[in-house]
């Protein structure tokens, strides 16, 4: 997965968005639900580890896979509103490859 | 989520099994997997911070989700396996209660 | 799939179950659900003929998604209450497979 | 559900687009894909009227849930290739208010 997120066509190549894509509106909020999902994976960790009861544990993880799927609905989101209409407006083609991207991933999303 | 997880008809009452209920085989595979989980987390924590590909970062959240989902249906096959079969045949209603919360955790899974 | 449901191993081998597994709690509420799931299905078919607008048909599809899971989620609950117990409580390793069939079952739906 | 498939702002208004809002591409393929649903949805059906192995009724229900996954993802394809490109390129407030709907349906679709 890795080369992926290194794939030098997704890199930022220039100066206003030195730090990357930089479309995702409000990065604080996404962080600090990422926090917390990694606290939760820790707290199911620490609950394997303490032989906690099975139900109790899928409980956990039943509430973590949802914060997953509201952070990529959040990013999907971001994604149209901001990717996706500015390559619309742009013209060309970039507009059909971002929403190539986008459906690809909500199929992964809605599969997973 | 605390209360379901101090319930006193969960928590372990004797001495070796002080650790707990048990019942989950092959603990430190999971433990693993909830480990590569936490990671994974954090990297898709880094790659919103590092402001990369949303469609990269929703890839990352797929197979994070896809590697709970793994964790879960484990988790509900050593319940079946041990909570389950060894209350149906000790007998009495506590198969029932046993089955009625599995299928709820199921229910919870499916859906999320 | 034809072959798996004629698996001799499936098949009702005694007087009082001649209908088959039998099973089936409230096989009537089961059928009723399943001839309004039909009748959703239709409903979209129409509903793509009239070129009705796109996120209705979406919201058409994921009630008709949630309908099917209930019904899953029923059925493997009786799976459950029924199969497995009865195998728990019969003893021998038929518990096992029936077990390995629901978890197999439950990885496919919580996938699907 | 009803009042959302008649709200009159998505109704046809014109002339030969009487048919509706026209912007699926390949409409035969997704009749006929419902077709198929709906034979699958009868063949559950009749699984359960014959008392069939509940574990093969649970594999029909996947494959069914799966199919129907298909037909969502196409359509919101179409949804964001047509209806979200064509409002970007008129400009306006009209391509965020599409984009709103998608996300929504694509969150229920991810949860259903």
């Amino acid at each position: 997965m890795s080369n992926t997120t290194q794939d030098p066509v997704h890199e930022p190549d220039f100066a206003h968005e030195s730090a990357g894509h930089g479309y995702i509106t409000d990065k604080s909020k996404y962080l600090n639900r990422l926090k917390r999902i990694e606290g939760q994976a820790r707290g199911v960790h620490k609950m394997i580890e303490d032989d906690k009861y099975c139900i109790d544990i899928l409980t956990q993880i039943s509430a973590l896979t949802s914060a997953l799927q509201v952070v990529a609905v959040g990013l999907l989101d971001d994604h149209l509103k901001h990717c996706v209409l500015n390559a619309a407006r742009a013209g060309g083609d970039e507009a059909d490859i971002k929403i190539k991207e986008a459906t690809d991933a909500i199929a992964r999303l809605v599969r997973s």
